[in-house]
């Protein structure tokens, strides 16, 4: 099967699969369309997540919009995830590392349906980014309707070189908006660049794309690789360009909207508050500002949004895949850790700060190789880094600390590093400053990893064996009991200790002949111990 | 209402309230029963546990017992250890304040329906402890089926003081047992006792109280504190005793089995594996021998077990609760730490390792005495201890690692310590030595304590203010949207740092009127400026 052409051959599958919520009655935008959405995130399980799609969509002034808005479409699981990159949830990880490895670049076509529709001249005066029902994301604090998935293309004015980020944008008239520009993100490395040669910089806001548009518009992908290509990569095939109506930049041939304009360069603007992925309101900044130059779109366009903000969010859950499939590829290939099975990122650190390695200890060298280089990933990413064993479950908290109760000992196996830097993290410096810095002192922020792999055999895990515990799910079954949603591990496993001795008296258990292990026990009496001397003496 | 006088009226109020499971059909109790009860624990959301009454027991060789099983009737959940404790979930904390610190003395009297039936004699000889439907607990590991909710009483021989405490004891014969008796704790005191005067330790294991026995013989009461006087101050009135049969011993009138017996003080004997709380088989230990010198119970007694080993499970959350009541009401009143409102000890680290205190901050000093105190509590308690603020669910792990993604910083607020122990941590020193050491070397285990508490004020939660989320909430229900059980926070609040001009321009967004906003941020751009400057230079 081919890959999706566009986002609404993937909103129909969505529908089939039962991952789809129509809402018909008309919703504000404003004021009730986020905080619907949001619900789930507070008081579904995951799995239970679906896409919503909003047909008619108003303001609190009366204004109806055209446009549909969907909201949860990307990422509001792994499953719809999955069902975006076209496999299963399962093989996300190797199929994000095969398209980091091996992209396929776009093709330029003549014409595409993004182009059905073009806004310009007076409409866009007048109306402008106004005809678009963009929701206000977090009612009450943030300060202005914000896009959020939202892909802009940009290219280096010296190579050419393209590049795609999802970066946020402040809607701020018919005509501007404004967009978040770190330095060290590659849209602001152009900026920097256009700066200097005293020209603006042209970006194209791609929203509503085929998702692997979005998912890796949203990933770190290094310097001077096309995200497009990697998009392709994901869909194994070249994903289809078009020249925008007034910028010499390309945009996805069958995306919904395209937003084009020309970002000042030669001066900065007052930004946000918007409400961000750590969970808290994101600080004042100074960001670019974009002149809107054309907006088009196609017929019946859906606008497409991700909810953000407070983790487990849309947005938390499309950074969590992307980056654990970089750092699983980067350990893995790049970092010769073969060892390494899989990498969580948990939602709960907004996708950022809580970084659990799945992998097969070999030696005390292997962990510690992998928790330093995926420190060192990037600046910003991993301030709790951990290894587990491959019988944890690395995205279950509870999973984990298990093993950081049981298999970590925190003066051996735990370190702590200097020299981290934090994006949007308030432990490290106070609120307040405008453009809050991410390295708050000459050493940076700091980053704890810890080893909770075993460091020699273990007894099995207390549970009772296999088959003992799906005969029991059988009975549950038959007295109809509800339904379960098993966690591993659910029945024992051994994990190199457990002596012949042990495991014949367990069987003798099992046939109601343990009188017999006693009298074998009763002949190993010793007499006149205590209890509290050494195992010598207690033996 | 007065409390509970024995287990059967607990266990008819458990079946008013929803929380039984009535299994008529024939169990077997060494392979089916306990991997029954299990699936719940690995399958179902804590809330929709509940008790299992087994009305037909066999085991595989054709025998039927006439007692019925219950298991998970004292702690399968929160919400059943509340209603065991006779108030809601939210009270159970300060009702072991209470209990703790005004005990109410038992009261002897002449009769209880626990000696309707004495076994002894012949019968005693010929079936004895084979008459009670002891289950194997994990089935295929453990070596015999073991007593779980087993209260043993046993008198100073010295002081006469009387203790109960929680201690497995492996069926070895009709008329044998063993105990797990430690050292520190006070059985083992008494014990020794014994062994120095040169005369057998009576004990009394009791079998099925009113809840408020069981709750008291799991927990981690002060030596010389009778734990029957702290069951009267968590029922309120005091419980009834009667002299044993054939001891010197007191127990519940109206407990459903007592087994009276004389434990060996002269030598010690090989016992386990079996099963233990931190997920991992336990051990071969060295311990003593119960000979049997009674056996009484009620007519139509029921066995009472608890579900233990891998957490989450009955015996985790038995002792979850009861320890998060005695380290609350220590460090809020013996430590002089008013402001700590909650203390939670996560089941995955078998309610022993992983330690949360919610507390106000009100310091630099609070949160730090609240960590050494909690670590200095007892040795094998807390190895993971964590602060968190008034606004983090210490329950819940997400909301933890929330708090420790963007409220903890490493270097500042982490430090490991030395000195402690641990009673089955396999991360300590590797397996195979019977007798098991606490301390591996001289420095002892560790700890690490984190201080993820609030340093300065935050931006406001980045989640839609209260009103809408309330609004979305009505919507989600007219449009019959799946159940929710929310998360908190499920709606944004403040953290100290939120600006008067930020909550105006939030104000002008839901009106739609942020454009105003944008007119007013453009008059304040700065010219000539780059992105990666200082704070300063952005602004």
């Amino acid at each position: 099967m081919s890959y999706y052409l566009d986002f609404r051959e993937y909103l129909s599958r969505l529908e089939k699969a039962g991952k789809l919520v129509r809402v018909r009655r008309e919703i504000n935008k404003d004021t009730e369309l986020m905080p619907l959405v949001r619900l789930q995130f507070r008081g579904l399980p995951e799995e239970d997540r679906r896409a919503f799609l909003f047909e008619r969509v108003a303001d609190g002034h009366g204004r109806r919009y055209s446009m549909p808005v969907v909201i949860g479409a990307l990422a509001a699981s792994r499953e719809i995830y999955a069902l975006g990159m076209g496999c299963h949830p399962e093989e996300v990880m190797e199929r994000w590392t095969e398209a980091l490895r091996h992209p396929i670049p776009p093709r330029l076509v003549s014409r595409g349906p993004v182009q059905e529709v073009i806004i310009e001249g007076d409409a866009l005066e007048r109306d402008g980014l106004g005809l678009i029902p963009i929701p206000i994301s977090t009612p009450g604090y943030d300060n202005a309707p914000y896009t959020t998935a939202t892909h802009w293309v940009t290219k280096d004015p010296e190579t050419g070189v393209r590049n795609m980020g999802n970066y946020r944008s402040q809607i701020k008239g018919a005509r501007t908006a404004g967009v978040f520009v770190y330095p060290t993100q590659h849209i602001g490395v152009h900026w920097e660049k256009c700066r200097k040669l005293g020209v603006p910089l042209q970006g194209a806001l791609v929203i509503g794309g085929p998702p692997s548009v979005a998912y890796t518009a949203v990933s770190k992908i290094p310097y001077g690789v096309d995200e497009l290509a990697v998009a392709g990569g994901i869909a194994g095939e070249p994903l289809e360009l078009v020249k925008c109506h007034t910028l010499d930049l390309e945009v996805p041939a069958h995306a919904e909207i395209v937003i084009e304009g020309e970002i000042a360069t030669d001066f900065l603007e007052p930004e946000a508050p918007f409400g961000e992925y750590c969970g808290y309101m994101g600080d004042r900044v100074m960001n670019p500002v974009v002149r809107v130059t054309a907006i088009t779109h196609r017929k019946d366009a859906h606008y497409v949004g991700i909810l953000s903000q407070m983790p487990p969010s849309e947005s938390s859950k499309i950074r969590q895949i992307a980056y654990e499939g970089q750092i699983f590829k980067f350990l893995k290939y790049d970092c010769n850790l073969p060892t390494v099975t899989a990498v969580a990122l948990h939602e709960s650190s907004g996708s950022w700060g809580y970084v659990v390695i799945q992998m097969r200890r070999t030696n005390v060298s292997d962990p510690w190789r992998a928790l330093m280089a995926a420190s060192a990933f990037d600046a910003t990413v991993g301030k709790i880094l951990i290894t587990v064993d491959e019988d944890i479950d690395p995205w279950d908290p509870d999973s984990v600390n298990w093993a950081l109760s049981f298999r970590m000992m925190p003066h051996r196996d735990l370190r702590v590093i200097r020299g981290k830097g934090s994006m949007l993290d308030h432990s490290a410096s106070p609120p307040g400053i405008i453009g809050h810095l991410p390295f708050p002192d000459l050493e940076g922020t700091s980053a704890v990893l810890m080893d909770a792999t075993r460091k020699w055999a273990y007894p099995p895990v207390s549970l009772p064996k296999q088959p003992f515990m799906e005969r029991a799910l059988e009975i549950w079954k038959e007295e109809k009991l509800p339904a379960l949603r098993l966690k591993r591990p659910w029945y024992g496993y051994e994990l190199g200790y457990w002596p012949d001795e042990f495991e014949e008296e367990a069987q003798l258990a099992l046939k109601g002949e343990h009188y017999r292990t006693s009298e074998k026990l009763a002949t190993r009496r010793v007499y006149g111990v205590t209890l509290s001397g050494t195992p010598e003496e207690r033996r």
